[in-house]
């Protein structure tokens, strides 16, 4: 026999217990269900590039994280985001795609980054995006968050808010303040207002060199807390001043218009001045969503416009806006917890105890189940009555059909409810009828 | 403006088009239906793994075909299959699974082999496998092709056949006819048959050193054409002379009779003793599924029976059976020969298209449409009327709706089915009807 090599994992690497994939699956397939029901194609991009396509644009933080190495005379690099992948993509088919081009992508990225409690190296990314032919228009940055609205109340989330600003908005602001310069910094430092607190905010806005008056105006503009419309109306007195700005207000006020209009109820999102993402490839409407029992979770899908997606693979113009969810993190979250709903951790619905030795009524039984679209399992092992029952008992597998002689000679079934532990003999169809009717109608796969 | 870098996807990874992205996905969700019906859990492990692990068992053809790598101190490898990562998963995670355990995997593999036309570096398995603790029934050796058929057929395609040997009926007849030291060279040359033909067979039987009489004794038992029993009594004079052979002839005498009560047709099925699998690793039933009319696309679907999954993760004894569907290579086979079902191409059924500048009303209609389950996309860019109608004609949207003044002063709709040309105007409610009763009632992927 050959040496036995310890079974391991890598760290950073997530790799679930059956009961647990089995409702990442059903996280993932209620994603599916919603970007398509909205409209989106699904996109399924290689996970290694030439890493000349996926490094376009990287800088060196980004080179020092991934996965990058040589084959044969090839330069390759596994991805890091789902981003490039779509860029490169809709270059590549520009020709063969329709604008505006909707699609949805949820696959593993890889950050090759040390891997720490809550951060992994291999993970999960479920992404939208709209991707328009020169011109996009602004309504589509509002139904955005009546899809995260859909999805995350689908999953049974209840209690989040989506946090809107717009870009455009901000830098208009810092031109107005004659802080145009050092914005990029700025944004950065008030974006970590919820982490560090207001304090260190205005010490660090100090030390990049702005004034005190107009770390002042800044933050009594930004942290202002309101209705959307008051948030609005405070901003209103800056109109006339900068081009952008104006032209972010009129979106912003569009984007919020419109978000009720989806169908988003007015609790479930709020303008918040304060975020800005911290990516510059941002230009107009940017979204971040809390849960708000806890917001230490920080954003759990975020997103926004921009203008230029492919920029570095095609001259032309292709303006989008789109969200991610860091989807194993948010399951790792859950997870912990304890926000998922076990109910729904067996696929299998219907555990066909054969207690005969010839199993052929069972294999019957099993397929007539099938048949009306209920999981069914044959436990085909030999062993005793007991031992059986355990097994349906250690996969929490809701209903157990038992088989002895006096069923199969009367053609009946003994169904057990694992449950309430009730047991009837009766009829095949009676049993379906029994199992039909209880089947798991809480689809919600969050409980919170 | 940075320069703009070539577009392209390394060769040998496939990245497809919208239209067929969306029919390989249903696909995929097919098989993953079937698997959960049948019982089996999804499971999902790395793509990348310690090299330690995935090359175990490797020899050197294997290390060549692979993607290997270092990153710091880590020697890695992209796994080249789902078996190998099966093994260390079942393996390190013994203790917290529960015997037999039935699991699906969809996933990628990557190979670094030259690129040709139908091979791929980077494509789709599907899996499935059932795995006991020390012993597994055989009679789940007659489930794996009613689970074949059940997939299949549900794709819509109908025109294959399932074909079954038993590895301990050979290796006990190659015990009976003396020839067990070359067994593994026999096997490997008469398994090309249906590429050489019989006389290039019968030579290189002849190059490995077989002598004429066993040759054509041999041949004339696995090339024996008949019905499951013919075959099976064809080999019974040999019965009594090797183990091997009797438990061979036991089992696969019980596989057959058992796949009829699992509900395949008698048709969809045959012994066929020339098959056996290139691989040492199965030790019992095996399995190929051919597309009858297509005999040159090879086994679609093969796998077999195998003594232990995970020797070289641990001491136990892990018995199983499992089958592989090579899902890229065989999209690629459907697709070039025409055979999807294009009506599924696009995931959006309707279209929305407002022609008032004010599109609530048309959010509007989209909820109602979508709360029915309507997989509903808003036309929200401004132009011509007939570049609306072109945008939901290029994507193969089956009906739009078309929103104007009259139709929101009234609380109506006009809705236009894009293949017939026939147009309405009615209320919400007839339209959605009319939608619901020509919702796609053929879900057949294949056509065939």
């Amino acid at each position: 026999m050959a040496d036995i090599i310890n079974p391991r994992t890598l760290s950073g690497f997530m790799e679930l217990l059956p009961k647990d994939q089995v409702i990442f699956d059903k996280i993932r397939g209620q994603l599916e269900k919603v970007y398509s029901m909205y409209g989106f194609f699904p996109l399924d991009t290689p996970i290694l590039e030439d890493s000349k396509i996926l490094l376009a644009k990287a800088g060196g933080e980004t080179e020092k994280q991934i996965y990058r190495f040589n084959k044969g005379d090839s330069d390759l690099t596994m991805r890091f985001d789902l981003t490039v992948p779509l860029a490169k993509y809709v270059a590549k088919n520009y020709s063969e795609l329709t604008f505006p081009f909707k699609r949805y992508q949820i696959g593993k990225v890889y950050r090759g980054e040390r891997a720490q409690k809550g951060r992994f190296r291999e993970f999960y990314q479920a992404d939208i995006d709209i991707i328009g032919d020169e011109k996009l228009n602004i309504i589509n940055d509002a139904e955005i968050p009546s899809i995260i609205f859909s999805l995350f109340h689908g999953l049974g989330i209840d209690d989040f808010v989506i946090r809107i600003n717009n870009r455009k908005v901000l830098n208009g602001l810092y031109e107005i303040l004659g802080l145009k310069d050092s914005a990029t910094d700025i944004m950065r430092t008030i974006d970590k207002i919820d982490k560090i607190g207001r304090n260190n905010v205005v010490d660090e806005l100090s030390e990049i060199g702005v004034d005190k008056n107009s770390i002042e105006e800044l933050l009594s503009i930004l942290l202002f807390k309101g209705q959307n419309t008051e948030i609005i109306d405070n901003l209103k007195s800056y109109i006339g001043k900068s081009e952008t700005f104006d032209l972010g207000i009129e979106e912003l006020q569009t984007v919020v218009d419109y978000i009720g209009v989806f169908g988003v109820p007015s609790n479930y999102y709020s303008i918040d001045l304060s975020i800005a993402r911290g990516l510059d490839y941002y230009t107009g409407t940017v979204y971040e969503t809390f849960i708000k029992k806890h917001p230490e979770y920080g954003s759990v899908c975020s997103g926004g416009r921009y203008d230029n997606l492919a920029e570095y693979y095609t001259t032309k113009s292709l303006p989008g806006v789109g969200i991610s969810i860091g989807l194993t993190r948010l399951f790792y979250v859950l997870c912990e917890n304890e926000f998922l709903n076990r109910k729904l951790e067996n696929p299998v619905e219907v555990l066909v105890i054969p207690m005969t030795e010839d199993v052929s009524y069972a294999v019957r039984v099993a397929s007539i189940f099938r048949e009306r679209g209920i999981s069914t399992q044959i436990y085909l092992e030999e062993g005793k009555f007991k031992k059986k029952m355990s097994y349906g008992n250690k996969l929490s597998i809701p209903f157990c059909v038992l088989l002895g002689e006096d069923e199969l000679d009367n053609e009946k079934v003994t169904i057990k409810n694992m449950n309430t532990g009730e047991q009837y003999t009766d009829s095949i169809d009676i049993a379906l009828d029994i199992v039909l009717s209880q089947k798991l109608e809480n689809e919600r796969v969050v409980i919170m």
